[in-house]
């Protein structure tokens, strides 16, 4: 670990529970955590610049690398000078491994040991995802922190399936370790299971051998219920090692936040607060707003008027309803902008309060507190 | 016209042509001529936020009425504040009358001396469009100079039908004025009269008894070739008042944005650069990119190197292909960036070289002296 190109900082933990608050270092800058990161799909945060996506108080993002592999391709990447080049955002990214995408997917796969094929749904060819191009995709594209390629089954699934995940999710672990070339990008575990605690226990030994510098709970939010992803992140999130940042994979609404956060989780993403600005559901203090609902139709208020975000300090809600009535893009554009520094705001309060030791009063009022917090 | 709300104050004309330098001051601010307005036809340029709108040099834009009225409805964008407030664009605005959407739907309405009676695309409700209503529309919508309701044949028409048109819009355009109510709006008339130069004469001589602040040239690019265009826009600019603002409606290509200012036109609208933009086509000063062609999937210089636009400073062909290849609005939006402020550099340079009383060497080396120009 002497030789990561990461460095985690913890800064203060909170008493009533995991929550801890940390800068993470990587080679593009510093990322406070708990952390928020929007998802740029192909190369950016849908209808978003890079230089919106850092107004909203953004200091990571995720991309994807199945979706680049396919499009882009990683070889154009790496030619353009990297990840962060090509898209013009020159803060911390994170790629995930293509495992996810593959396996949600699994109908137009087929997997063995050696890794998963598929058919490329660009241009029908027969691509392989294996662990090691899965890290050598990664290493083109650059990116700070790098995941393992993981097998992630859908759920509910049966005891013996899970556990041949877990098994094989650990010796692919070892071979995306021994194929990753960069000395420059972190390579992340990941633990699998499903809803099993023993099995997450299991996955997390098998990993902890290998020595990653940061380790992320993977494969939930794969179908099962809001509450049993609760419990699992729970029982998991705390086994993680606690001087290692801890990443909890495709979660990200308020709750599952504040339970992530609560259970020890340093870094989320989600595609959910993007992908419900475009489809007009924006999230605002006084509670969810669906702005394409006719009572906004002469509402000049701001979304949320505790909000300070571009969007709420330029347009009214009758303004956005307008916009996304029309199907106007920037309907999309405005409404990712607020969504996003919600809930970078909504961390940072979640940063101060476990920093003054009181996590646990907040998440408990929630959101009761978060309006009086500015 | 000592009331008028806008003042056209003339800086330099050209010696060999009829173009003139001039600063047209708003109740919104002042616009420096021949200016470029983009088309924020819902209330925004599509995909842009109004700051990346003025960071192309953008200093007027342009509403369209017809798609305002059915909306939001022109209620509530009075009640919001008017345009300005409603859209968060502070500069000044120019509000078409509705007439060309009008006849561009001919088969859908039907017009008598009253006015114009459709259906609504948004409800199928029956709307009338007369001059009394299209200006109280427009004395909502705020914007700083609106236009007459015009009768707007579509090319070829035979001359009684021109003849016509010509009378019923100078007819119109004493009910417009009649019924325009705000003094800090400048209601401008619209010269119509097809490819006949006699009727534009014509035409013009109507308006000029009712003493407009500013005059347009309407009914072209309507389905007759580009050269006929030009041919009119030469014959009809010149008779236009020289000390008012002359505006070619709907016009805004480079060949057409120079012969236009060649005949001393001052003022431009054109959707076609950032519908362009949106469909992956581009200007650049070595000739039009159509972005999505496969030669660029490895250029990683910016679309036009020459260019000073936020897109050029810092995205790639390569990456602009991409987005356009994966259907992200980022692409219309970065693409209309480019291309609106392309056209105002153009301007701009245009500006100089009217100033410097070499514009005509200028059109006739075109595009080759624009690439020296920065």
């Amino acid at each position: 670990m002497s030789d990561s190109p990461i460095r985690f900082e913890i800064q203060s933990a909170d008493s009533g529970t995991h929550a801890r608050v940390a800068r993470l270092h990587t080679p593009h800058g510093v990322v406070d955590t708990p952390a928020y990161m929007p998802v740029g799909t192909h190369g950016a945060v849908r209808g978003l610049t890079p230089e919106q996506v850092a107004s909203t108080g953004t200091q990571m993002i995720l991309g994807n690398t199945y979706h680049l592999h396919l499009r882009p391709g990683e070889d154009v990447v790496r030619e353009a000078g990297g990840l962060h080049a090509f898209s013009a955002w020159s803060g911390p990214i994170l790629t995930d491994s293509g495992g996810f995408q593959i396996f949600s997917l699994e109908q137009w796969n087929r997997m063995d040991e050696n890794g998963v094929r598929f058919r490329s749904l660009v241009d029908g060819s027969m691509i392989e995802l294996t662990p090691e191009s899965a890290v050598r995709i990664q290493n083109d594209l650059g990116a700070d922190i790098i995941m393992v390629l993981d097998h992630c089954p859908s759920l509910p699934a049966p005891r013996d399936k899970l556990e041949d995940a877990v098994e094989r999710t650990t010796r692919w672990a070892r071979r995306c370790k021994d194929a990753h070339e960069r000395s420059d990008q972190a390579l992340f575990g990941i633990v699998q299971g499903g809803g099993d605690e023993e099995l997450r226990r299991k996955s997390l030994e098998g990993l902890l051998e290998l020595d990653f510098p940061g380790y992320a709970i993977g494969g939930v939010s794969v179908g099962e219920e809001k509450r049993e992803i609760h419990r699992v992140v729970a029982a998991t999130a705390p086994l993680l090692p606690a001087d290692r940042p801890r990443y909890l994979m495709g979660i990200g609404v308020e709750d599952d936040l504040l339970a992530g956060i609560a259970a020890g989780i340093d870094l989320f993403d989600c595609v959910l607060p993007t992908r419900n600005a475009r489809n007009a559901t924006l999230f605002s203090r006084e509670g969810t707003i669906r702005i394409r609902n006719e009572k906004y139709q002469r509402d000049f208020r701001p979304l949320d008027p505790l909000c300070s975000c571009y969007t709420c300090q330029h347009f009214t809600r009758a303004y956005l309803r307008h916009l996304q009535l029309k199907k106007e893009s920037l309907a999309g554009t405005l409404g990712s902008i607020h969504n996003i520094q919600y809930l970078q705001d909504l961390m940072s309060v979640c940063r101060g309060r476990i920093a003054r030791g009181d996590f646990a009063d907040f998440v408990r009022d929630f959101p009761a507190g978060f309006a009086e917090e500015r």
